[in-house]
């Protein structure tokens, strides 16, 4: 695999609140608005002649898919977690799609954009599989949880305030397998939607076998394999925050407007960022620069304009 | 829209035993089981240089999506159909994409393979909108398809049977969003899963504002639409029958190796051939010939190579 950095192109992974926002249900409808405001923001990047890979999350809609899937289990074939992650890749792909496909038209583009299915491979031996930590899916009962367990062998965790949750592995992706095409597809100057919800687990048997994983990758991680991979120059990470903040919870909050990786590297054996939220972002950041990345932007897609003039978020360069 | 005939170039309709047969549920192993054995005789037709688009229904998925959606409804956000049906393009595409990538490389190929998210407009004035004929989902007590009618508006049919049935409107395919997006995928020498259900199927006001249907669009309409306009030179409609035949319910039954437009037309004015099953798939072999195309061959995938060879299955020609 080699590293040719094609100037201004990005992959841009879009959190949470692109698509459902605290308070939300979540409704397709509510998901639409969103997908649309952060449209609004993107297509201004593909105006000024960006290349463009979307990459996305898909906490709350792979829970949901799950929760779909086991109450109505007993009248038709249920979804394992490979399919419910690949079922939530068409169903943002295609809000983000319509939005996007909306909002370049009123700026007078027509870029073509395409979601594409994507499937990442990890280790079978990768340690995540014994320790399965990344919450899904609804909360239960003790005797629901208890019950999970011994039919399915389920990892159960307590939650002190809303009961149990199942855990699944987080394994480190390794290959994003349509890697390939999407670099072909980027070629012809099209933007990409691609690796929803960190894509979809799969690994591989002696022979080319695949097999569907019941697990979840975090997306940041499989964005930044991707934005490597590709050779894109900046990755950007949209998220709640406008930028990356040092002492967060403290009086002494700052903000970092630029960083080297041995920085934020350093930040992060500190303790400055929490393992569930801006942890896998830095760690991310510091993977795409690693193998070459010349620029990581974590911001809020409210600001995503001014980040990429430098004006706003957090800027990590090698 | 220029017509340009590719030589060995064919859209493959695949039919719905190609993921679920006969008497079982629909289990994840099950269709990803049938999906391989349709892959194994698809990718013949690849070894030999044909270039594919695959395209599928999605039946008995999307009411099944329907169902799950419905049953936690009270819990989650629900989808509309036209969310149904995109996540049925991914679940479906990634099993047969899987599928489709095994068997290519058991015989020593590595084409890339992909999964095309796929719109279909139709008219706003379609008169199908007027007059839904499409039963879908589940199948309900009189008192709940009161309820569904009064609450939601839907239109509900008797099955003397079963019990209450949903039905959506079905309007013709006017035209596949992603057609040009197919082509040049195509064009990298990639084989296409596109259209899958018959497209997400979406309406365009003015201003470029697209708006999804509570409708289905029959699968081989929408493949021949995307037949007919990509200039692919065969339309392959991959279905139970081995072939089709005349006089089907009678002793003198008797299948059509090969027949024309015309004589085809004839046959279907006759009502040779029941409007739920053979004839939408006549008529679209009919206007895929009458757009320009060379041949549409129906047969069952288990006869694909054979039809291929004109051994078997039913050739029409303009």
């Amino acid at each position: 695999m080699t590293m040719t950095t094609t100037p201004k192109s990005a992959v841009i992974a879009i959190g949470g609140n692109s698509l459902i926002r605290a308070g939300e249900r979540g409704t397709i409808e509510e998901q639409l608005r969103n997908a649309h405001a952060t449209a609004r923001a993107i297509v201004r990047l593909v105006e000024r002649g960006w290349k463009i890979v979307i990459t996305h999350g898909n906490g709350p809609q792979v829970g949901a898919a799950l929760l779909r899937s086991e109450r109505a289990a007993a009248e038709v074939y249920t979804h394992p977690l490979d399919v419910c992650v690949a079922t939530t890749q068409c169903e943002i792909g295609y809000l983000l799609q319509r939005a996007m496909e909306y909002e370049l038209r009123q700026i007078g583009l027509f870029t073509p954009i395409m979601t594409v299915l994507t499937q990442v491979r990890v280790h079978e031996n990768d340690p995540a599989f014994q320790n399965p930590t990344k919450p899904i899916g609804p909360f239960y009962s003790k005797l629901e949880a208890e019950e999970k367990q011994r039919r399915f062998g389920w990892n159960m965790v307590e939650d002190p305030s809303r009961g149990y949750r199942r855990v699944v592995p987080s394994p480190e992706p390794v290959e994003v397998f349509e890697e390939d095409i999407i670099r072909k597809i980027l070629g012809l100057g099209m933007i990409v939607i691609a690796v929803g919800g960190g894509g979809i687990p799969v690994i591989e048997h002696p022979g080319y076998k695949v097999e569907g994983m019941e697990a979840v990758i975090d997306k940041d991680r499989a964005s930044a394999l991707l934005a490597a991979g590709l050779g894109v120059d900046r990755f950007i990470i949209s998220t709640d925050a406008d930028q990356v903040y040092l002492d967060f919870t403290k009086p002494t909050k700052r903000g970092i407007p630029k960083a080297t990786v041995s920085e934020m590297a350093a930040y992060l054996k500190e303790g400055q960022f929490p393992p569930g939220s801006m942890g896998p972002k830095v760690e991310s950041a510091i993977q795409f620069l690693q193998k070459g990345g010349k620029e990581v932007v974590i911001t809020s897609f409210e600001h995503l304009l001014d980040a990429i003039d430098g004006k706003m978020g957090t800027h990590i360069v090698p």
